[in-house]
């Protein structure tokens, strides 16, 4: 399944022009790149919108229900993002520039996916404290943090 | 209502560290600055997906339900994102480098929401098309692009 998939993506960049180019193994890392991109797009989402939530939890910017659930919702919806079209196989620190996934993402599939999934209840929590106050965004913030952190230490490798 | 949630995202992106720095005149324009790298990279990870999506359509990448359905609702929870926390007033072609966005996103709100909305239809009849067949993807795939454009031609400004 996983196969059919990454034929479809790295097919579908090549020829959209993504990517560019033709097939072949030394093309083969610009659809790679192309799903890098992607997900560092997602994580960027995400960053924005945990840092306004941040903000909200220490008090440091005015809690309203309605911009701290707009915030969490946004904050849900790019973590929720189907994995298998942005973690292509190969796209692994090391092997392609710009990216610092660990091979473990891979290897430890499993694992990866329970930390995404921490994530996914998360944000999802704090879709549910966000209609509450600035201290259920405080406390809910502190699982949003250890779910970033639980992933980047497991599965993402050192600066470059 | 727009103001409440502005005075938030200034703060909470200067309070962050997103924005860094403290507010004054001179520096409320870095958290335009972040809202407008987060909304850019809404929208590379819709056209990442738009590119798988095209590429199917165009019989260059292989149909499967499981990788089209997947590509569409990613696409859709992009372009679902709240417009509010992404598109602060003043972050406008001209006034903050980075971004074409043209000051009609704000003096034609009823209009930008309803090209946006345009989007979102889109994007859930893209994920329709993606159960059914390659044809349907082909079909959904015109009125995706259609989208796209007129939102383009409508509210995003020459290249600097």
């Amino acid at each position: 399944m996983k196969t059919i998939l990454k034929t479809m993506i790295i097919a579908a960049l090549t020829a959209s022009g993504i990517a560019g180019g033709a097939i072949a193994d030394g093309h083969a890392d610009k659809a790679l790149m192309a799903a890098i991109k992607a997900r560092q797009s997602q994580m960027q989402v995400i960053a924005y919108h945990t840092g306004l939530l941040g903000a909200v939890a220490k008090g440091e910017a005015e809690y309203t229900s309605e911009g701290a659930t707009a915030a969490a919702e946004n904050l849900a919806a790019a973590a929720g993002l189907h994995r298998e079209l942005l973690w292509l196989e190969g796209s692994v620190q090391g092997t392609v520039e710009g990216t610092r996934a660990t091979a473990k993402i891979w290897s430890d599939s499993e694992g990866f996916e329970k930390a995404a999934m921490g994530l996914e209840k998360a944000a999802a929590d704090m879709i549910t404290a966000a209609g509450q106050d600035q201290a259920a965004v405080g406390a809910a913030m502190a699982g949003l943090g250890g779910a970033c952190k639980t992933c980047h230490e497991a599965y993402r490798g050192p600066k470059n």
